[in-house]
């Protein structure tokens, strides 16, 4: 299983090892929304030109009021994922990286050192990076208590950075309205998660406008495509899909928990997306479910580990309702 | 004029400060095809799923097909623009850039000075960025002069980059056969120019598989659109499109010169995309063409001149024609 426990969403690679099965397969690898926002389709997009610097500000205006926050604190980026490597030839000096959580933490910010949440007394002096909601073990920290580790940084050349990649489904655990130019505070956020379009390569950075001015002298002009401008900018402004989303996801979460109960495991994590549960036996559990053509998220720091994203609906959930029952 | 002569390509800005005018607007400001490859709506785009890792190889394998290069040496960007700022994070040491020359390469690397390309002797030990065809005069340098510039290099720790932007107009004008490990030769192709598809954001950069590691970690993992990729793949595959529309840009480059010579106006350069004109009443001819309606590209730094791209179609070039006769 070890070419699946370095990110989720390679179907392909478990289509070839595993054979297409009797069924389509069902990607359960990502937290991403299985429901994705359904108006990418039907927007005109413009190939042609080189994209409008007003279509950037528009893009960026929506995301801010979606997140809470002013917009001239807000930048987008071509995918979280390069807005967080990006960050590693920003910030110089010592860095901590919260473990476990997503892998690009260990990787974005050269000798940075992983250490865990319960253990960061003395480390005031490190900008730390850490995720909320916490990914894979769908951890909500507190916004009382990621404050006072950014108060604690208050006069220090260290920053908390937060990859809030999963906080649109958990709104209330966002940082977003905090961020200022006084405060050592960048926040991550995802487009492609929540609103379920991972193919479209929309990311922000949150932070103080210093901080913003390095990202856009790095980006350069025209950081997106024509499609992650039109489809971000719509999505974020759809605010009644958003709101009914939240809750739907909720409800689906809790339908995935009983399941997994059910069959004996119990579910860790806050945010909706996604399922962690820890067992014995989760290398079989994993390789039992492919042989049903169900793709989970195995981990190689932590083999009693799997991740189970949201299935898309009641015939997925039953399906893997009953992968779990067959012993 | 100020506000156009930064980057082309403001066509919004041009409708607010001129009006609609009585014809649609006709932008010549960039160097963008005004022809681009038909078959990117007709592609279905899986915007939900996290683009497949295979998806990407199989973008570079055809991009380094015509480019004639290994793909080894190959690796695709979201725009060539934040490609070449990346650059700037990767390359230690002194730089200078040529001059006249794209904007980005005096911004992309700190501390860059710029020369004249007349004036290159003693300059051996600094890393050169240029371009070819060069932008915004059009000047193709011969691939043995660039190659006498680049053994020049071979023992020191300075690199020759070329941004090939439009080089797949001008495909005899490129390097890119001889990127290789020993090499300190870095490449820089744009595909949305000649495929005339600028909103897709992709590029590439070409250079010794160490190199290549480098932007790769900076990246990460899906580093482009799931748009980008199956556009991209398929339309480097295209290579009927591609022979045809290099013979036809060629034509109509010629048509574009003549009438210029018509009208008084002597057209520099060599790549068949656009053309630059001198004439001491540059910024009095940009307000003329934009009164009617047709957008071209002054540069702050020579106000003596103004930059043409190649009209779509002949109802275009008559336009211009007439515009440039209206004294």
């Amino acid at each position: 299983m070890n070419s699946f426990s370095f990110h989720g969403g390679r179907l392909a690679d478990a289509m070839a090892q595993f054979g297409m099965g009797k069924a389509p397969w069902i990607d359960l690898s990502t937290g991403i929304n299985p429901h994705g926002w359904p108006g990418a389709d039907n927007l005109a997009v413009d190939w042609q030109a080189l994209p409008d610097t007003g279509a950037l500000n528009d893009l960026e205006a929506a995301a801010a009021a979606c997140f809470g926050t002013d917009p001239a604190h807000v930048c987008a980026v071509p995918g979280t994922e390069i807005g967080l490597r990006m960050l590693g030839d920003i910030l110089p000096g010592a860095a901590i990286h919260a473990q476990p959580s997503y892998r690009t933490h260990g990787e974005m910010i050269p000798r940075s050192r992983p250490v865990a949440l319960t253990e960061l007394t003395g480390t005031e002096e490190a900008t730390i990076i850490l995720a909320n909601p916490n990914n894979p073990d769908g951890r909500i920290m507190s916004p009382a208590t990621l404050l006072g580790w950014l108060a604690a940084r208050r006069d220090s050349a260290a920053w908390l950075v937060v990859d809030e990649a999963f906080a649109d489904a958990a709104p209330h655990s966002s940082l977003a309205a905090h961020v200022q130019d006084g405060q050592r505070l960048i926040i991550f956020r995802s487009f492609g998660k929540f609103f379920g379009l991972a193919g479209v390569r929309l990311g922000f950075v949150l932070g103080p406008r210093a901080l913003i001015a390095q990202y856009r002298q790095r980006l350069g002009s025209w950081p997106l495509s024509a499609a992650a401008l039109a489809i971000g900018t719509a999505a974020y402004q759809d605010v009644d899909w958003t709101a009914a989303m939240r809750m739907a996801l909720r409800e689906q979460a809790d339908a995935l928990d009983a399941v997994l109960a059910r069959r004996g495991y119990s579910a860790i994590g806050a945010c909706p997306l996604f399922r962690l549960i820890e067992t014995d036996d989760a290398a079989a559990l994993f390789e039992r479910l492919a042989r049903h053509s169900i793709l989970t998220r195995p981990f190689d720091y932590d083999p009693r580990w799997l991740r189970l994203g949201l299935p898309a609906d009641r015939q997925a959930l039953d399906r893997l309702d009953a992968a779990l029952a067959d012993d």
